[in-house]
């Protein structure tokens, strides 16, 4: 089985301080490997990098037109988001519209990434609550779609209709059997593939024309939401965010705890998935960030651009103290 | 060139969801190489990890005697602090005995990690100052030595005395010429050495005996100090300071910023040095708390000595959805 491969060092001075391994797949809708680094085959847990194959079956249901989703709602489905006001707001509203409260989710509350949001909490002496967990969005879409289906409350359980539909979809798009599954930081099941599976899956995301099945044009809607608000999909400062509105609605992409990160291309009709094997956030930054460049979607000389692929770190005084640097086998990539 | 090996598996419900490479060497004050896994050779920066190599001039040059300073200045002086009251107070304090004040300080301003005064700060509207960076006593004992040696206030430059004393008795401790630096988080020059010799460094702290030369009782009073104050060199919550307790004063350990750990074993006489290649904190306390283990340190049932090579992992509803496996080559070894 191959290894993972260097694919990002780190630099302070004149010293290589550390490295990331990981692997990566460029895979084309026509069923094709395009390029790949590491091992494809290897056994990743997706996490957050799938929320927009979560959210397939909250369309092919029927339970997001019956509800009225429009597409900043789909967007917000497929967030890993800050938590700051745009996106708790939302939430809440969308909450209301189906009768619940927040009371309703089993993703549990986290103290929101955004600087505002958080602040205001701490000022105002509140608890974070669980509209605030960057998955409240995926969560709202599972309670739309468990109401639709007519389900229980415990939606993240494992045979709950809401989880056995994303399972599915999953198996479907990825064309694997998942070989297992852990629970993820929101509490619902995260199902395992190939890294080559999820690049697969993305792929098809890419391909979709939006006048075919129901999975087709689910899949349409979806890519075209996360392309059109990029600050509902993560927020103001994040790599999803950033790098969305540099490329213009031209790629879709979506990072995932643990340092993986997704890409759909659907003028090339391409997907992507990285990982790194560390679990190191930056390390998948700076390789998604460099592929995106490598197939001609992403200006290298953009500042969002530079600053995920090399940086410069910064220290306490905003000294310049080193750089990321992609490793030669990935900026020697070019479509 | 031996390659880094795997140390840490991250799993996830029945996935391996991460790995950690890493290098470790444990050496022996009589110059031998008990055990060393991956490559001992690597060229690393030690970050934060030599803060007590870093405080040997302050001792050894009068300065810690001429100013007064006690064990727990000497133990601030190692840390990495969590910029909570307790540690900004003493360093205020110790300022202002030399007629000084945080402007004097050239590490930049840091939020703090402690909550309270995090909380504190932001309820306040204030920002933070350099007296919560967490090299801020380090600082403390360069301003010390600049004022003892009659030197000048840019204590950080490469060029300084403060920082020229420090590079001397790194290589002299580290038995290195040492190949490089990098500025630090903090502003100062952190100087490369190899793994071994960071681990020759620690086992010559381990062996001091306090009786002999101004070397020998420099790190005598420094690895004393650190053992005898765990809360001032790191921080409630910190693992520095939560296995230093559990030990009871048998091995003094500090952390370093892109996963570096060491540890001073004065009754065996040994030196312990970790690199996790690719900068991940849970990595390095996973392996040093199971070489701590091994050398009979630590008891493996301790409930700080589990959370750290174990865990579990849990998510935002407290649910355990993983845990860390140290290695067998890891926990194959025992003193």
């Amino acid at each position: 089985m191959p290894n993972a491969e260097t694919l990002v060092e780190v630099w302070r001075g004149s010293i290589c301080e550390s490295r990331h391994r990981g692997h990566a797949v460029i895979w084309d809708a026509g069923g094709d490997v395009v390029a790949a680094w590491g091992n494809p085959d290897m056994v990743i847990l997706p996490r957050s990098s799938c929320k927009m194959i979560q959210a397939l079956p909250l369309i092919e249901s029927g339970a997001a037109d019956a509800f009225g989703l429009n597409e900043a709602h789909l967007a917000l489905s497929c967030a890993s988001h800050q938590g700051a006001h745009i996106h708790t707001d939302m939430v809440e509203t969308w909450l209301g519209s189906l009768g619940l409260d927040e009371a309703a989710f089993r993703c549990g509350p986290q103290m929101p990434n955004d600087k505002e949001a958080r602040y205001g909490l701490i000022r105002a002496g509140e608890e974070p609550g669980q509209r605030h967990n960057n998955c409240s969005g995926k969560h709202s879409g599972f309670l739309t779609l468990g109401k639709h289906l007519g389900a229980g409350p415990e939606y993240v359980d494992l045979d709950h209709p809401v989880q056995r539909a994303a399972k599915a979809a999953f198996e479907e798009v990825t064309g694997e059997d998942s070989p297992g599954y852990g629970i993820d930081g929101c509490s619902a099941p995260n199902f395992a593939c190939t890294l080559t599976g999820l690049a697969r899956a993305m792929a098809g995301f890419a391909a979709a024309q939006g006048t075919g099945t129901a999975r087709d044009r689910a899949q349409y809607r979806l890519t075209r939401a996360m392309a059109a608000y990029p600050h509902l999909v993560a927020g103001e400062g994040r790599a999803c965010t950033r790098l969305m509105r540099a490329m213009e609605g031209r790629a879709s992409i979506k990072t995932g705890a643990e340092a993986v990160f997704v890409a759909i291309l659907p003028e090339q009709k391409l997907g992507m998935a990285v990982k790194i094997e560390d679990g190191t956030t930056r390390g998948a930054e700076a390789v998604i960030t460099r592929l995106l460049i490598g197939a001609g979607l992403l200006d290298a000389d953009h500042p969002d651009a530079i600053h995920y692929r090399h940086g410069p770190i910064r220290n306490w005084r905003g000294i310049e103290t080193g750089q990321y640097r992609v490793t030669d086998s990935v900026t020697g990539w070019t479509l």
